[in-house]
């Protein structure tokens, strides 16, 4: 890989630990509700509830939680206590509030590629809670550019690197979705490292198989180092 | 005003009509909770868990929504029925959804100083909701560059000023609100413009009184024009 002159990091589940954490927070919903549903259908209910309103909400802890509010009255068919919505409200807080763990080898990865490459930050969700995530794992003095996104489709990533002020084949783009972090930047002529996190949220999951010989996969973040010294 | 190389603008209620959206959407909130406490006793105890939560969901209609959610369970002791939470959704809803409403003078303003000076639009607020706001104004073509902050200290501004590369002498900003939009600006050596609307936000509002004299205010965006050319 040549000509690398910007690496732009996902943070969530590439840089961090995120999902189990969206899914423990989950399953703890779906047992408030096992009296009504059982807990796949409740998660399926959920996923169908965010899906509507993601164009409205966007991404993020916030919308997150409405979403839960919603699917417990839709669910409950306005029959619940409503000492249910307090209940979800407090997990809503719980997640903002959860610890930041980084991914094995993250830290040691950026220090090296720090001062030859320029860093940035790429990510989705909620701008308040993802900048409390960052200044919370310590990582902030390693990056350039901070770019909180409301979304990861081709059109976002080309503003984004525009902005950077950078050429598509200068940029690559590392992180664990080949939908959100890898094929939009690929499309652009960009670069684009897939680093595989254990677990993915069902809607950035890709149900075609992907073929594309421009794909590279590591299997830990430290890998990248080999593609780039 | 000389050597002003930037401007920046605030956007609700500078650029276009919001706070008049959320009173409008707090006054029904009020209406639904009529049974339990007088409208000003609700709005006393919605406006207190904003600020409790203030640190944590940030700006913005989500943020609102989930504390009027919070707000109704705590005012009825958890005996409200539930389909006022659903109205309470129903009600976020139809506030993210709310037309764009310019106000006076702002598109002429903003084509005048076009070409003369770079223009920045920096607001806070929801990522997506702000995004969308600004598309359906129309105006996103008059902005060299958008700024969606988490909040708008001295901080946050001197990060911003930095990453437009620019001298806090040459920085000007425009806005409706001392607390935000000036002294933080000023604080900085930069230079700020008050442009008060009718109605301002509780947070935003500031009891002491300023006389500093380098707070310049007009009546209305067109004047800003007079300062400057």
């Amino acid at each position: 890989m040549h000509d690398i002159k910007i690496i732009a990091f996902d943070a969530d589940d590439t840089l961090w630990v995120n999902e189990p954490y969206f899914q423990e927070t989950e399953h703890k919903f779906c047992a408030l509700l096992e009296d009504y549903l059982p807990h796949h259908t409740v998660s399926q209910e959920l996923f169908k509830t965010e899906m509507n309103n993601l164009p409205l909400y966007g991404y993020g802890v916030k919308g997150f939680v409405l979403c839960m509010i919603e699917t417990l009255t839709n669910i409950t068919d306005n029959k619940a206590d409503i000492k249910l919505v307090n209940k979800v409200i407090s997990l809503g807080k719980e997640l903002l509030n959860k610890p930041i763990e980084l991914l094995d080898g993250v830290e040691d990865a950026l220090k090296k590629l720090n001062g030859d490459y320029r860093l940035v930050m790429a990510t989705k969700g909620d701008l308040l809670d993802q900048e409390r995530k960052l200044l919370n794992s310590g990582l902030e003095k390693y990056f350039h550019h901070i770019e909180i996104m409301s979304n990861k489709k081709k059109g976002d990533y080309q503003k984004l690197i525009q902005h950077l002020d950078c050429n598509p084949k200068n940029f690559l783009m590392i992180g664990n979705s080949i939908k959100s972090d890898v094929i939009p930047v690929l499309e652009l002529g960009g670069n684009a490292i897939h680093v595989p996190y254990h677990t993915t949220w069902a809607h950035e999951q890709i149900t075609q198989k992907i073929n594309d010989p421009k794909i590279i996969q590591v299997s830990n973040i430290t890998e990248v180092l080999n593609y780039l010294k």
